[in-house]
């Protein structure tokens, strides 16, 4: 949606699916802390990449490590802005939801290393947006994402979007508490 | 110097390099065709990447193999426009420049699947721009790849290179029968 609502403001982006990623970038590799480590940092490194020539990168990929999460942040700031969006859910809701069967399958032991059952996942310290996908509207998330973007100054203004309005404030107080906005 | 070249007209690029791209995205892949198409794979895929979102990436990296560079081109060609710039020099001007001293070990045995000694270098058949680094002077190669990117109106036009002007009857002639150039 966020990838939409992008496009729609002329906003060229590509998103850096993991899926996509483990059939070009990654084949081979698996789901243990090492294979997905090797997996982020090489979806981080072509969003580096894509980010210093001007283009916009949405990396859509569990990465429950925090260390390769920053070193990937690291990566990218040096010639680009580094946005992490934390889409945060209760795990009883995602095992109740369980989209694509995966944590019926984990929690049977039918499949190994999946992020939550068992494996952990380590949330972010500081990150630039949380959107809570449990609990609201998908349109609330999105609007919070595209309103940080939006006072970063890395996509063009939008009125009229409700959703937005509500959001400003809350969005402009997170990124000024994170040293944004001057 | 093509990648300087272009800088100075503004133009940003992302070079490609294969050591890099090696340590980034291929890391454990040797240089078995099979793992050399892996690699050239991974390398297309970000080009690839990086020309739909406006940028130009120039690949710097021994493809022997014809199928998968064409393989490659296919994937570019959806969106971007491929060039493919085939860099022809004989194998003893290679063997006596030798430049990382790899070439006294793929004789030797020391290395092996090296590309010419012993491996196998397959020629493109119908590349945008040929140069000849064994015999002309780098300004020349580098001349006539800049005046093929211009002439594809890929790059803005500059006046005043001597070499360019020499070129550019041979640029365009190429890229007719290329079926360039309506």
């Amino acid at each position: 949606m966020v990838e939409e609502k992008l496009l729609e403001r002329g906003v060229e982006v590509e998103v850096l699916d993991s899926d996509e990623m483990r059939t070009h970038l990654c084949k081979g590799l698996g789901f243990s802390k090492e294979d997905r480590d090797t997996n982020i940092r090489r979806i981080g490194y072509v969003a580096k990449l894509l980010a210093r020539n001007g283009a916009c990168a949405i990396t859509a990929a569990i990465s429950p490590y925090r260390e390769i999460r920053d070193e990937v942040r690291k990566g990218v700031q040096e010639r680009s802005i580094f946005v992490e969006a934390y889409l945060e859910c209760p795990l009883d809701k995602l095992v109740e939801r369980d989209a694509k069967g995966l944590y019926k399958k984990a929690i049977s032991g039918e499949i190994e290393n999946f992020t939550g059952v068992p494996d952990p996942y380590e949330p972010p310290l500081k990150p630039e947006v949380v959107v809570h996908t449990g609990d609201e509207p998908e349109q609330q998330s999105c609007a919070r994402i595209l309103k940080t973007l939006e006072m970063l100054k890395l996509v063009p203004e939008v009125t009229g979007d409700d959703y937005a309005a509500a959001e400003e404030a809350a969005v402009a107080a997170r990124l000024r508490d994170l040293g944004y906005l001057g």
